[in-house]
C-alpha cells in the first residue's frame, strides 16, 4: 500500500520521539511491503519562530493532502505564563483541530503489567484498567464567543453545543463501546448546564439504536472522583471538550504509563495520532525522552487510519518486548541500565 | 457567648449526621459556657416535598438571622437523571449560595495518619498532604446566561467573571496562604479562556501586596494530574467555580478520609459549614453514616465564624480520640467492631 503521512514533529522532545516512530514505521513498511511517503511540516513554537504562525497554511495543506498525520508535541516555555502574549503555540493546536475538523479525541488509558507499580494508585485499584475517553474536540467553550467588557474588567466565554455535534461524537462512542465492554458513560454537568442537558437528552435519544450498550450518566465531578477510586469500573466515556481536557489528563497519570499512552484525533478531513505527553522542554536534546507513546500512536494509525491490523499488532508486540527486556528510557528503567531515545528506537526498528 | 446557628439538615443521611454534630456542639456549649440557639429549616428534596421550593424564603430568613449555618447534605434519587425535571434539589443549593452571597468555598484536604491506608493512592504519595482549595462559588458558568436556540437544537452557557469577583476570592486565598505554607497556586485555563486570562492578570497584579507568598499559575488539566501524583506539593489553590467543583471532588477522594472532610462557604451575609460528602440515599435511616465530617465542620464553624479556637480544638481532639480508640462507623472500622452513627455521636459528646 502507498501511505502518505504528514509528519508534524513540533517542539521540545517532539522531533526526537517522532524520529523513533519514523524508524519503526519504515521497518514495518519494509516487512509488510508498503511505501511510506513522509511529508514534514512545522507547527507550534517552531512555526511561530519560522513564520509568525503556529499552524501555517502550508502545514494545513500538507495535512489535507496526507492520509494521516503523525504529531509530536508542541509548546515552549518562552510562550508560557504570559496571559497577554498575542500568539501562543496552543493556538496552532486549536486552529489545526478546527481546520482539520478533528472532532473526536480518542484517549485510551490502559496498564502494562510490568509498569503497574509506577502508578500513584495502589495495585488493586489500577489493575485491569482499560478505558477510553472520547473527548469532543472542536466545540464547546474552546470555540465559543469570548471577550471583555467594562474597560476590560469583565471577561466572558461562551460554551455552545448543537445536537448534531453531540450526535456524531456519541455515535462514535456507541460504536467503540460495541467493540469492547459495551458500557458507555456520558459525562456531563446536567444539574447545572444547559449544554449538558442537551448532551444528556441527545445521548438518551440514541440509546434505542444500541440496545446492547449499557449507558450511564455521571456528573463530571463524580467522574473525577471515580477515576481515582475505581478506574477499572469504566469502559468508554464520552464528554465535551473542557471536561475531556481535564479528565483525559487525570486519567493519563493513573496508569503509571503516561510515557506510553497514545491518542488519536479523528475528523472530517483526516485523522491525527499523537502521544499524550507534552513537549517536555527540560528534556529536549538530551536523548532521554521516552519514544514509546509516539510509537504506539503510530500503531493506532496503522490500525485506525489504514486498517492494517497486523502492522499495528507487530508494533505493539515489539513495544511489549522492549518493556519485557528492559530496553527502555530512564523514566522506566528503575535501577537497571537506561537506554537513550535513539537506542530504543533503533532496537524497536531492528526487532520488527 | 450566645450563638445563633441555623440548622439545615437536608436530605438522606443529612439529618442523622447533623444530629450528632448538634450533640457535640451542645456538649461544647456546656463545657465552655455558651448558649446555642438552634433554628432548623428545610432545604433540598425535603423542602420541595414540603412546599415545592428547594430553598424557601422562610429558610433564607432563618439563615440570614443566624450567626452561622450548619448544613447536612441534599439530593434525592427521585430527582436524579431527569434532564427535563423542572425543580431539582441542587437548584436550592445554588439559590442559597447566591442569596447568601457565599462566594468562597474553602475545602481542605488532609490526612489522618491512622486512615492513610484507606487512600487509593500509595502511602508515599499521599503522606503529608495538607492542602486547601478555595473555590469561587457564586460566579462563572454556574450563574451566567444560558438557554436554547434553533428549536432547542443548540444550547449555550455563559461563563462571566469580573475583576472584583476574582479579587475578593484571591484576597482570601493570599490571606489563608499567609497563615500556612505561603504558597498559592492559581488554577486556570488561561491558554484558552478569556475569563482565565482575567483571573491570571488579576492575581498577578495582587502579588506585590503579598511579597511573602510564592504564587504559581497552573492549567486546570495539569492540576488534575498533579493532585493524583504529588498532592503533598500543594498548599493553597484558588480557582473558579466549575474547575473548583471538579478539583475539590477529585481532591476529596485522594486522602482516604472522604467521610471526614469538612468545608466552609464564606460570604457576604453569613457563612455555612458542611461535610463534603453527599446525601448518600442508600444509607439513609440505617444508622451507619459517618458523622465525623459534619462534626469537624462544626469545629471549623467554632474557629472561623465565632473565633472560638479552644472549642474547635476540643472537637478535633475528641474526633482524633475516637479514631484512635476505634469508636467509628463501618466505613472506618475495618475488621473491628463498627459503631452506629448515634453511638459515635454519643461517645463524642460524652468525651468532650
Ligand atoms: C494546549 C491546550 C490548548 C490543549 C487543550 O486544552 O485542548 C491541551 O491541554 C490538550 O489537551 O491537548
Ligand atoms: C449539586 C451541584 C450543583 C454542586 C455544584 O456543582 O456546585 C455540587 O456538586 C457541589 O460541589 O456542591
Amino acid at each position: 500500500m502507498k501511505l502518505n503521512i504528514a509528519l508534524l514533529a513540533g517542539d521540545g522532545i517532539g522531533p526526537e520521539v517522532i524520529a523513533q516512530a519514523v524508524k519503526v514505521c519504515d521497518a514495518i513498511a519494509v516487512k509488510y511491503n508498503h511505501e511510506i511517503n513522509w511529508t514534514s511540516a512545522l507547527t507550534g513554537a517552531c512555526a511561530i519562530d519560522d513564520c509568525g504562525e503556529p499552524y501555517p497554511d502550508s502545514t494545513h495543506e500538507v495535512c489535507l493532502a496526507a492520509d494521516a498525520v503523525l504529531f509530536g508535541a508542541i509548546g515552549h516555555p518562552k510562550y508560557d505564563n504570559d496571559p497577554k502574549a498575542k500568539i501562543r503555540p496552543e493556538q496552532g493546536l486549536l486552529k489545526m483541530r478546527q481546520k482539520l475538523g478533528l472532532f473526536a479525541n480518542v484517549r485510551p488509558t490502559f496498564t502494562f503489567p510490568s509498569l503497574i507499580d509506577n502508578s500513584p494508585l495502589k495495585r488493586e485499584r489500577i489493575e485491569g484498567t482499560d478505558l477510553i475517553i472520547l473527548r469532543e474536540l472542536t466545540g464547546g467553550i474552546y470555540f465559543g464567543e469570548r471577550g471583555r467588557k467594562d474597560d476590560g474588567n469583565t471577561a466572558f466565554d461562551t460554551c455552545t453545543y448543537t445536537r448534531f455535534e453531540i450526535q456524531r461524537l456519541a455515535k462514535m462512542g456507541f460504536e467503540i463501546a460495541m467493540t469492547r465492554g459495551k458500557k458507555l458513560c456520558c459525562v456531563d454537568k446536567a444539574n447545572v448546564l444547559e449544554t449538558s442537558r442537551l448532551w444528556r437528552e441527545t445521548v438518551q435519544d440514541m440509546e434505542k439504536d444500541y440496545p446492547e450498550v449499557t449507558v450511564s450518566y455521571e456528573f463530571v465531578d463524580a467522574v473525577a472522583m471515580r477515576l481515582v477510586q475505581w478506574p477499572n469500573s469504566y469502559d468508554v466515556l464520552i464528554t465535551e471538550n473542557l471536561f475531556g481536557d481535564i479528565l483525559t489528563d487525570e486519567a493519563s497519570v493513573i496508569s503509571g504509563s503516561m510515557g506510553l499512552m497514545p491518542s488519536a484525533s479523528k475528523g472530517l478531513h483526516t485523522s491525527l495520532y499523537e502521544p499524550i505527553h507534552g513537549s517536555y522542554p527540560q528534556a529536549t536534546g538530551k536523548d532521554i525522552a521516552n519514544p514509546l507513546a509516539t510509537v504506539l500512536s503510530a500503531a493506532m494509525m496503522f490500525e485506525d487510519a489504514f486498517g492494517l491490523q497486523a502492522e499495528a499488532d507487530a508494533i505493539r508486540e515489539v513495544v511489549n518486548k522492549s518493556l519485557a527486556e528492559g530496553i527502555v528510557t530512564e523514566d522506566l528503567s528503575g535501577k537497571n541500565k537506561a537506554y537513550g531515545t535513539n537506542a530504543v528506537g533503533d532496537w524497536l526498528a531492528k526487532n520488527i
